[in-house]
């Protein structure tokens, strides 16, 4: 799978796609990503990519000319199945959609910041509108971080155990039930007896019970959908 | 304000902390952020900080032994407002939280990592638990970034123009408009006349019933709240 992010602040998306998890998925060669400076795509020598919105008002707007030469050029290259733009309007993100995108083969991801990108571009270039969450950011490019780190890490292969992401959170619909590790007594606080007790079908059976007890408590919203 | 975040990945945090808003917020001496190596706590000298889950299954849960340590030293030094702890299982951050969080003064960020933290830590050490959506990621680094960013660029004084925030998605319970930059006609792609009338009573109206159209048909939840 390949990602082209575009940002006008490529220097935020270093660190998440140079460790861990996103970095061994590009080195087992699963996982291209591609990161393009906007500016490279100025409308000037001064690199302007910016400008005040029309009709007044505080923040800048990005501006559609980089935008299009950016894409455009992308898009001479390669035939991209999303073109998605990380905005606090789109579509909520949730598993689902993550596990949706993970089938998909070229994806490129817009970044916004300041007041977001001048709307003609979501008409034009866009094919899906994607927020993290209901909270503003200062620029989109930690939601696409997000956003591929929730891609990655469920496309085959990445994780090295992939039955561990099957008892995830929100994979089966239920949250996961608590987890304990040595030491079995840690200054009094005692693990649960059944999961010392060896017994699976036990143990399995205490873990189910627990995922329904805390979505319950915690998310009834998950167990009507 | 200051933040210390506890991570077993502390590369994963470089980048977000070192460029941008969340930058110039510590360059403006109005927010500390401190990155905790949670491998400088570990039980033995190889640096073991997660074991199995007892009871069985695939992943690892990280032991509560280092994360106390880390912990009761930063309390010794310190007295702090909240003790976070990122879990897909936690209270959905929105921007009602990220507004209360900015009035705090000393906050722990606690990043989980594979299949997250022992129970215990949980019942003992965490006062808050907080997602940042219904989507699991390999690790707590980039939900930490993410309420740190969201809660940053909202204390007093890190926007230039805080007019600007003020007028984001979610701060007054609606989407925001669309807005437009230069040029006004981008090959035939036309910007709505009425911004470019200067009559800004009209301008504002226009704003305001986009919002109210935007959010109705997107996230009609937001108007029944």
């Amino acid at each position: 799978m390949r990602f082209d992010i575009i940002s006008c602040q490529p220097d935020l998306l270093e660190s998440p796609f140079s460790h861990s998890i996103l970095k061994r998925a590009q080195n087992k060669g699963l996982v291209e990503v591609h990161i393009h400076d906007l500016r490279k795509f100025a409308i000037n020598k001064h690199g302007q990519i910016d400008d005040y919105a029309f009709g007044g008002g505080a923040g800048m707007v990005m501006m559609i000319e980089p935008i299009d030469k950016c894409i455009s050029g992308l898009q001479a290259e390669l035939s991209y199945d999303a073109i998605i733009y990380m905005t606090p309007d789109g579509q909520t993100l949730n598993q689902k959609i993550a596990n949706q995108f993970s089938l998909l083969q070229n994806v490129i991801i817009l970044c916004g910041h300041y007041k977001g990108v001048d709307e003609r571009v979501r008409q034009k270039f866009i094919t899906h509108e994607i927020s993290i969450g209901d909270y503003v950011l200062s620029g989109g490019e930690l939601g696409a971080a997000v956003l591929a780190d929730a891609i990655i890490r469920i496309v085959p292969g990445v994780l090295n155990d992939e039955s561990s992401a099957l008892t995830d959170s929100f994979q089966d619909g239920l949250l996961a039930p608590p987890v304990y590790t040595r030491p079995a007594d840690y200054k009094g606080l005692q693990v649960p007896e059944v999961l010392l007790s060896g017994d699976t079908p036990k143990v399995e059976q205490w873990r189910f019970e627990q995922a329904i007890t805390r979505t319950r408590e915690r998310r009834p919203d998950l167990l009507n959908e």
